[in-house]
């Protein structure tokens, strides 16, 4: 059972003001990087309050995400460690902890989704601000406003409505410096283009354990093969359906007197819950891509 | 895991017109219960469509809840059922499957259990009807408005606020036809009067795994033992604090790492679901009180 | 979370000694069944424990599971349930609660499945007995001895070794009257005779969640899948290579730090407990089949 | 839901013999700990493979753990490990990833824990060895024998047999050179100078979610107070009875329906579970004591 990872704070200290950073690395494995790396943080008289590292037995790369809380600003951060990713061809990252994450929604007439990102945004509990929600459907537009969040509303139905929608997200993309896209129950198949333009910062929610019961109706096929729990699966989208990178995946134990439209109601809870975790982890810099797998730093 | 019962619809048969009731029965146990009542429903030409029965080795009591697809009126049902009420003393309540139960919530500033259980009760997966929230805090006001549910705040902290918030209690109540009682972390303890006047129709949540932390500041008492999960009970409420027999529990796996602020914030989430779990079953006529215990025929 | 369901004894009541029987009907779905089968139970004095019935919506038959609690014979049940079975064309099964069934079972090498079964079945938990454990590896012999089951070896690598080998499992079944085949991790495919001879009472622990990952190395495909959670089937054999009615289902939660081989020692809980699971639910009558799904009255 | 971690090997590399160490660190936290650390690794051309850290709000200690692949043998690491010790003062303890600790089991009458233990570790899952069961009771015998594990057995029940009993406990420890004690369902309660001498090394199972139900009978507390999961809790042993530091804990869903001793044989299967769990960290230098709750590094 998953739960969602609340939001770390950045946080003041008694004399100087501290800033809680999150640093994630990316490189091809090499011994002495943690070592290069944590010097640079003494340079700067930083804590590590956070560490998880893994090498990947498949693609041979190295991962690192540390959070370290120090008095230093962002660019002394970033000078000490230029010359650690000199050496080692670091690809890496630096952000703040709990800086909200500028996140896109798309979505079509299933609420249970949008509901759920946007009680946990407004509670605090999920570091994303969101400038729109882009919909092919009127629906979302009540709980939108009620959230204070704008909303578009595209259809899709008509000829050339769905090239429109997507000219439409990659406008908001430029507009807002979007930084990850969500698919919350769109229900529509993105552009192997668009797909290609977002790789690695859009997610979708499928309401299967995938691999099983992809593309359409899965729970009508779940109910027919008669299986004992049922799933929901958040992964990045590719333009391979359902194939993405999965980053979380949770089931909910079924049985033998569900019709497919109650599978669907159960499901509901499973699919917002799976899908507000990916959202969560990602937003804290916790979902790192290693090939057609994901590294969960959680 | 557990996972909320979707509502069952009543069903319009091709030529009649067939409504499904729910039908609960508790008496002594005895020989023949089941054939007797099954007998009542063959001559009105029923339907059972679920059947579920426990016999208690604790209280000695036989328990059957069943539900019947039929052309009879509510009248006609009761009639052919006389007779066996009479001939086994059967305390027994007829329904029909579906029907919104009228449900008065209690609530404080807290808004994730407000806001599963009318999201829920909007999309249909939850049969009750909220003619009322009353608070203690306007915190809620907005999210019930949104919802078109009246709310009430009634401050508890003054000099005879608790009583006066519970004669409000009663009035609405009586107002209203009130069936059940939720208190969505109303954070305030009923006095053993108003316990007794709702014993058996008034269920908390309790963010502890019971009887691990009673009272105050659970999540606290969870850090400070080091447990491993943290857990959500829901139970119908007596006089004797967070001893009331238990309806649902869940459990969410938890670390050293976690501080009691974030395990409280992880917590929500299972508090959420476990009351609407509770909710649900109670709406559905699947919880029956067996002594200090509960039977739940889900 | 599935947990063993612990085997209901034979009960002796005070002055006459009652037997404690498990009846299972199936038939076309037809109003006043369960009163005539009740009424039956009525007129030998019997007293019913336990209840479960399911009206199916895509074979629109009726299941119908009770246990009862009677001074009757064996007989004297059959007789007052004959003109009810004429009636309405049941297919019925009645059986003594508890009776250990007859099960033979088909091993190789791993020993986790096995060694599971044996000892709960050695501690009272699982009403099977085992007159042979028939292998095509010598490996388990040691585990066999120790739970005094007969043991046999036939190799299926040779020419000739698989139909050898099934011409055995035939033999074994006839000799010792068996009445449940289990592939604790047999590993081998069997043929679509011997499939079709052992419909419905063969049961095959696959390690995966079905439907994802069917044939071959099914950790590896997981771990290349990058799915976050891996799973076990227990489902009745039929010809179509993992297609056949799911009994039971688990997953564990794993990790992107698991290689194929971890996976592997991780999964051996979950396949060792969702085989024991439907094994026991089999043996208790728990178990009826519905066109290409099962009806589980656990 | 938790999983048994598999056991990572000892790695031979291509051409010179590497050996993979776990080292973990506890010590009041300080900037340039990791840092010092990986310095001291880089000097011997090790490479990290897996690295946990945790800075405990609570005590303010600091706990480290990691695993290094290296050339270098166990002096030429602790050569390069003294300054850094000395430097801040930590406590440290090297050792070798997967060699077999070893274990004393105390059992009684129950089978399952001492079956579940004895299976792994002789599946290579679990890295201990058990130079001695000692019993209150002859039952476990025949199943130590089976694995070739020496078997004593002492009655308790006599005058001064539990003082025999626990002499025998500290010879045995002094003997075989013994690293951690576990309380395999021995249900006798050690006495308090006892506890002290085996602090931090002593691993009990209860049958209950502590804090709930502790003492005897828990299921039969459970089953009175109606909860619908029962637990089980693996903890170190203190001379405050159930009251020791958390290692793992677990669930299992169950209804009303469940006697206390149906309560005792489902709970069996999490009690086994729960404690390998426990004993399998602790073997791999996961468990760290952080003043009354543990940092478990999985």
């Amino acid at each position: 059972m998953s739960s969602a990872t609340p939001l770390p704070q950045a946080t003041s200290d008694s004399a100087a003001a501290q800033t809680e950073y999150v640093l994630t690395v990316v490189c091809a494995d090499a011994p002495g990087i943690v070592h290069a790396v944590t010097g640079a943080i003494v340079e700067i008289g930083g804590n590590i309050t956070e560490s998880r590292q893994f090498e990947s037995g498949t693609t041979r790369r190295f991962y690192l995400r540390l959070q370290v809380l120090t008095a230093a600003s962002r660019e002394e951060f970033e000078q000490v460690l230029a010359p650690v990713v000199e050496r080692f061809s670091l690809e890496h990252r630096l952000d703040v902890v709990g800086r909200p994450v500028r996140t896109l929604i798309l979505g079509s007439t299933a609420k249970h989704c949008v509901n759920d990102l946007l009680f946990q945004m407004d509670s605090g509990h999920l570091p994303i601000e969101v400038p729109l929600i882009l919909a092919n459907h009127p629906t979302l537009e009540r709980l939108a406003t009620f959230y204070e969040v704008p909303f578009e509303h595209l259809p899709t139905s008509e000829e050339g409505g769905k090239a429109a929608f997507e000219d439409r997200v990659r406008a908001a993309i430029e507009e807002h410096d979007i930084e990850l896209v969500v698919l919350a129950r769109y229900m529509q198949i993105l552009s192997p283009e668009l797909c290609a333009e977002l790789a690695g910062r859009c997610i979708n929610i499928h309401h299967s354990f995938l691999p099983g019961f992809k593309g359409a109706n899965p729970y009508r096929q779940a109910h027919a093969r008669g299986v004992k729990q049922i799933g929901a699966t958040a992964h990045f989208v590719t333009s391979d359906l359902d194939e993405g990178p999965i980053i979380e995946q949770e089931v909910l134990r079924v049985d033998h007197t569900r019709t497919p439209k109650e599978l669907m109601a159960i499901g509901q809870d499973g699919e917002a819950r799976t899908l507000r975790q990916a959202v969560t982890w990602f937003a804290q810099s916790r979902v790192l891509l290693d090939g057609t797998r994901t590294v969960i730093f959680r």
